[in-house]
């Protein structure tokens, strides 16, 4: 996706060596415009697919899973990075956040994902895929199916994108980074 | 907003007394058509307003934030509820979380809100109006203003309300509850 591109490499930073920082557009401050043309994408790619519902984690997953969400008519779960004291029974699981340095439980609410869901799994970044294994692991658990992944940004060059291919999902990353270096930003076209 | 009021009332639900729980379309699962009426809703009354900026706090703000942010055509910024490693300079506060038991830090990096911005608030929910106070702060911290706040559900009966109304901002509460009482949830029209 060319202007997601173009975005990244006028607004992005690198940081620490391989932290890809897009806080100007997606992760702090969100461009309303450019997540809706993300949305359009990602909702065009899978549109024939059988899927009823939506899925992400809290939180910069939201923004993007809405828009696709909005565009498919389709309902959109969003799984919880903790327990709020009012849910009921859940499916849960631990994921390993790196930028945050910290374990973080997962959380979805059994009422909201079962054995009959077929789920378009959206997240802005993909790189060791830590948290797509725990929605996997959230899914199996319900017994539900994934249909496909959206990625916005998928660091090729760290495990998660080969993990995923490997297991045969069907993804969708709009941009695929093939490396970061010397605060350059390499796309794989 | 009677659209809204109709999904308050046939998929809410009231817990421990005085927490309204509306997990089903907002706050768990999201109704992204709903989502997208509440956004245009607040949009259309702060539109003659000088807003140049959106502000809203993780997780469940974004929905509505981003579609009203999507119709205004405005930048939007969440605030965090965790510092990022990555994240530089801040203004940050505490805020009380009454559903989840905890204290939460609230964090805005300091690029994204300066003196000139002149900032619509929008939420969920407003109750005692500890997130409120908690993002009046960092707007005082950085000299900026606020210009209007918008919420989804007012629980009008505890002490946010009048707060915000005695502060003299423009509130637009799209419902406004004016008791939960025995499984019973009465709007103020």
């Amino acid at each position: 996706m060319k202007l997601l591109e173009e975005y990244i490499k006028n607004e992005g930073k690198i940081i620490n060596g391989n932290i890809l920082k897009v806080d100007q557009f997606i992760n702090h401050q969100i461009n309303p415009s450019l997540m809706m043309e993300i949305g359009l994408e990602l909702a065009n790619y899978f549109k024939d697919k059988e899927i009823n519902k939506i899925l992400t984690i809290e939180t910069s997953g939201i923004a993007p899973a809405l828009m696709c969400a909005l565009k498919m008519d389709l309902p959109l779960v969003f799984a919880k990075k903790s327990i709020p004291s009012t849910m009921n029974e859940s499916y849960h699981t631990k994921v390993k956040s790196f930028t945050k340095n910290k374990i973080n439980d997962i959380v979805v609410a059994k009422e909201f994902i079962n054995k009959e869901d077929k789920i378009l799994f959206i997240d802005d970044f993909l790189a060791n895929g830590e948290a797509f294994k725990g929605i996997e692991d959230i899914i199996n658990q319900a017994g539900a199916q994934i249909m496909g992944v959206g990625i916005i940004i998928d660091k090729t060059f760290q495990s998660g994108h080969e993990y995923i291919i490997n297991q045969g999902y069907d993804l969708l990353s709009l941009a695929k980074i093939r490396k970061l270096e010397d605060g350059d930003i390499e796309f794989l076209s």
